[in-house]
């Protein structure tokens, strides 16, 4: 039977990891010969996902195999956030929650993108749907993509399916939310051991905004300090990252997990687009956006409508 | 509370008039102010359907009122082929069954596509989905989109679960598939009070192949020399047409709905394009083109193939 490869976004988090490999669980039930790949590195809140749960982590691809025909997307529609030779594949189904831009196909397909805080969460639904049981570490997957999307439900983009869903699957999966969750998310915002390259590629998603080439950067951190305690470095890191891809903002956004904040460098020739957008002043490129942690809900809205505008 | 509209696209055939209907029911059903609107003329097949059940025909916009703030599409996703402003107003979901393309949001929304015949299909699950009874009026909309998009399950576009749904719509909505199906195709075939120009715009989309611009317009028929009595005042009218546009093609498709054969018309300096796609001889320049009744499964791919070849 022909393969068809589960493909979450570039620089994986972990709904993209465990998405895909929950989805091609899903599918292999249903007689596909799916598998789950990876564009990118898993980060350490994914891998301790995939250690509690004893899972081995997905094959890394480049792009897709020339034998493969027929791809499904997860976490993603962007042809930019995916595979580098997703047009010459027949991409067979969509599966996300993000805005649909920059996607587009010869055929019908099965694409489905629903407002909810993780695709784990649709998923979910699709296993009920399909009434397939879900097994104890497919469930703590997504349980984790869940918690790693929503920071434990605290996310403007997290909604009532997704805490409900998470509850399900916590259940199945025999864990306490609230203890595994923090034990989790903690254990992405280790940031040792990481270069300034993979720092800067952690979480990193290119935008187009009205013709300017936007690309937002989100780290989770317990202590913000801790993280800044490099932003000279950073700053000389990015700038050099910024001439090589004709970007024109670079926004590195560092998260607050425990009091939802974050704290953002903004690096570029349209760094005060930054400023409208949020109604701050960068302070040394930095400033503090109080209740703002979802890239998708409040980062990416704002600094459209600031390019817009 | 705020006022939603459901629409259906430019040009509007039986499914997007009937599936904006029913989609705006339900979306009722569940506390939403939901209003269906066109963006055209309804047909004579449509009109047929609409009077058979008792119903109004959707209020015509040109371009979304004012006061409004969300729209939901159905039946398209291309921009091009939506209200004027589509640009200007929030998408909050898109049920579809055509390929993705030339769309795009800001922000997550609920995006359903499948590769079904009919958006009245993908509606029929969403009403058991959220368990709100389909009423008998609404149900004979429903059939009647699938029946209208699949020509009575005779073309390659139809599926499984479309005629699984037309039955279970067929049933609550009491009538007969055959009986009703025949009578509401044909109404649409009747082309009496319509002008050439009229009849030259009926269905007709225009594509690229290849660098030539082929424009092809199909026409429902019970009998395809009634149709063809008018063949010199058809080729008088489309070379004026082909001259005015630049086209390479274009092509009149005559669809035999009782056989499922097309009797086309083949007007331009590309027509020996027809032969080769389609393995004919143009005599008269015309050719009896066997078992083809889609435009999207079958004359496009094929002459797009011709043209590339």
């Amino acid at each position: 039977m022909e393969k068809v490869l589960v493909i979450g976004h570039r620089n994986p988090d972990t709904d993209s990891i465990c998405s895909a490999l929950a989805y091609a669980h899903l599918k292999k039930e249903l007689g596909v010969n799916a598998e789950a790949v990876r564009l990118g590195e898993v980060n350490k809140e994914t891998a301790y996902a995939l250690d509690y749960f004893n899972l081995e982590t997905p094959r890394f691809i480049e792009k897709v195999d020339e034998d493969v025909k027929e791809v499904i997307l997860v976490d993603h529609n962007e042809f930019q956030q995916s595979v580098s030779n997703i047009s010459d594949v027949r991409i067979a189904e969509v599966i996300d929650h993000h805005r649909v831009a920059n996607f587009e196909t010869k055929d019908p397909l099965y694409f489905r993108v629903e407002p909810v805080g993780c695709t784990a969460t649709i998923l979910n639904k699709m296993y009920k749907e399909h009434q397939v049981e879900i097994p104890k570490h497919i469930a703590g997957l997504m349980v984790s993509a869940i918690i790693s999307d929503s920071l434990l439900f605290k996310s403007p983009t997290c909604t009532d399916e997704d805490i409900k869903a998470a509850k399900e699957l916590a259940k199945i999966a025999e864990v306490d939310l609230d203890v595994y969750g923090l034990e989790m998310l903690k254990a992405g915002t280790d940031l040792k051991d990481k270069s300034m390259d993979e720092l800067l590629a952690n979480d990193a998603k290119t935008f187009d905004m009205n013709g300017h080439k936007v690309e937002i950067n989100q780290i989770n951190a317990v202590d913000l300090e801790e993280v800044y305690e490099k932003q000279a470095e950073f700053e000389k890191a990015i700038k050099t990252h910024v001439d090589k891809n004709n970007l024109s903002l670079y926004l590195l956004v560092v998260t607050d997990i425990l009091n939802s904040n974050s704290d953002v460098l903004a690096i570029g020739t349209e760094s005060k687009k930054v400023e409208q957008a949020f109604h701050v002043t960068l302070t040394n490129n930095r400033a503090l956006l109080k209740g703002v942690v979802s890239r998708k809900k409040q980062i990416v809205p704002n600094l459209t409508d600031a390019f817009n505008g």
